[in-house]
């Protein structure tokens, strides 16, 4: 028995989200039963997705539900393990986050790679970073030659994103964010070849700007006003990759949708929406190119750690939502 | 030199086109030069598309200019050739419709089949049915067992669309249209399974009770509040193909777009626009598996054919706008 804390919806946050619908819980853990460990958190993400979970809609996964904890991505340090070939000590990638501890069942061990820190896994070498891959190499299938376009360009996915586009030979990685440091970001350490604050105003003429070509690929963070300017942006046969839309989710009312959608009949474009679990039985291979051009200093993996554990995770959150992160959002638990 | 009239476009239209749009002008024409057959239309379609190309905006073909010819697919009996091959009496297929003669390039001759309407040729058998057979099975990869649901399914495109669904497969085709008598069309002559008139009202609750399991394909002809409830209504891994948005083609201002495009993510939605000549190269296979379902009375190629002339044919384009057509508008030459 171990006595642990976890956060609980609270009550369904209607808009943008507060401290008052989180609730940090006391629980008691068992020990754990064969094929199980017990796991002590020692990182845990906080993302985008996990908002739209807040509401009680049937999505892809189903909602969280007011009165249980919240779960995410997480790395636990095994406390007490009844899995064969797992001690105490080693290190676990699993999805229970959002509390001090956890038993999980069928732990996935994490070989942590010299020189690359752990919470990577969590990021470049995980989730975020595997959804930047299949989003713009499979969805938006992006080819040598093409202009892409990044929104949420100094978040967790879009840097990965802007950076794998340059890698695979983009003509030209342009990119979105949302403060005049972060566009300084984009272009000196991540090698986009333009950015621009959308707060500046005019998404259209400042997409025009980076991009007079137009674009062939846009990577969607944001959805909103970015996917409507990025529609009209677009080349003969180009190809969105809809990976999500931070820009919404804290609307209490439907917002506006992209007006110029017709405009996908004449210049043919797809749209696509998805998931990067449906593609996890290429996660291997794709793990592997990340961790090669990470290794070789080809992939910059920023993060924004915060500390103070479970107690700095709501707030980190809700941080999060407004921006306060570069690159991949992690909180460090002490 | 012969002595004939066409319809030019006199100004651009705002929102509605009127009568005074377009203006009736006497021309001759010169005898044809060599490669060249001077025909005279028996057949000129109306469509859709051609709305959009009367305003000033580059799109996939260039717009029409005031002051000149208006132009689309035409059927013309041979009055003078020069080409080999090509004798007066026969029948060519080319795009100079609008007017009572015209000089063809490099004409493509027509062969009649025994039983079929020639004017199919520009509906069932043409561009129309084209439309519809690769935006359903190519850009919307509809697969047997789908459930289909197909807008603006008494128009030309859609009353081929619907029909193609079920002769592949489809587990449930589902059809909206404009009128009592348009759906009872569907329902009772073209073989869908249930369709709804659009006009009596909440398009959501009126596609969840056409296609209570959802959708898994759309074909979009319509636009605009169509599109945000198939977006709605469909299921995972569902495939739009953006085929036009007829709904918006008049409307002075852009309308509002699908204010739950973000559902695409979740739902891991395809949306596609295309054009259909972008295809041209699978034309013959298409046009024969069209032309055996026809021939053999399973695919009901249906027709609204306007007397009159070229004096009934803005007033035709005008109607077809409205709705006036069920299936494919064609104006005959006298």
């Amino acid at each position: 028995m171990v006595a642990t804390r976890e956060i609980h919806l609270a009550s369904r946050p209607d808009g943008w989200p507060t401290e008052a619908n989180f609730a940090v819980v006391d629980r008691d853990l068992p020990a754990p039963a064969d094929g199980q460990a017990l796991v002590r958190n020692v990182y845990m993400s906080v993302d985008p997705y996990m908002r739209p979970r807040m509401n009680d809609v049937k999505s892809y996964v189903p909602p969280f539900q007011v009165g249980e904890p919240l779960d995410g991505g997480a790395i636990g340090e095994v406390v007490e393990s009844r899995v064969d070939g797992l001690a105490p000590g080693d290190l676990v990638l699993h999805r229970l986050g959002w509390r001090e501890h956890a038993l999980v069942d069928r732990p996935r061990r994490l070989e942590p790679i010299e020189g690359v820190p752990v919470s990577h896994y969590l990021g470049a070498l995980g989730s975020t970073g595997l959804t930047a891959y299949v989003g713009l190499l499979e969805m938006a299938s992006m080819r040598e030659g093409d202009t892409v376009f990044v929104s949420g360009a100094a978040g967790a996915v879009g840097s990965i994103a802007g950076q794998i586009a340059r890698l695979r030979g983009a003509a030209r990685v342009v990119g979105s964010a949302g403060s005049a440091e972060k566009v300084a970001l984009l272009t000196d350490k991540l090698g986009f070849d333009a950015a621009f604050d959308y707060r500046d105003g005019d998404l259209y003429r400042q997409l025009a700007a980076a991009a007079p070509d137009g674009i062939d690929v846009y990577f969607d963070n944001v959805g909103g006003d970015h996917l409507e300017a990025a529609i009209t942006a677009m080349n003969d046969y180009g190809r969105v990759a809809l990976c999500g839309s931070i820009s919404q989710y804290n609307q209490a009312k439907p917002p506006p949708g992209p007006r110029n959608i017709g405009l996908a009949v004449g210049k043919r474009l797809t749209l696509r929406g998805f998931i990067v679990s449906d593609h996890a039985s290429r996660f291997p291979e794709m793990a592997r190119e990340l961790g090669a051009w990470l290794a070789a200093g080809d992939l910059v993996a920023e993060e924004t750690v915060v500390d103070g554990g479970l107690d700095a995770a709501v707030d980190a959150f809700l941080g999060m939502l407004r921006g306060a992160n570069t690159g991949k959002m992690v909180v460090r638990m002490p």
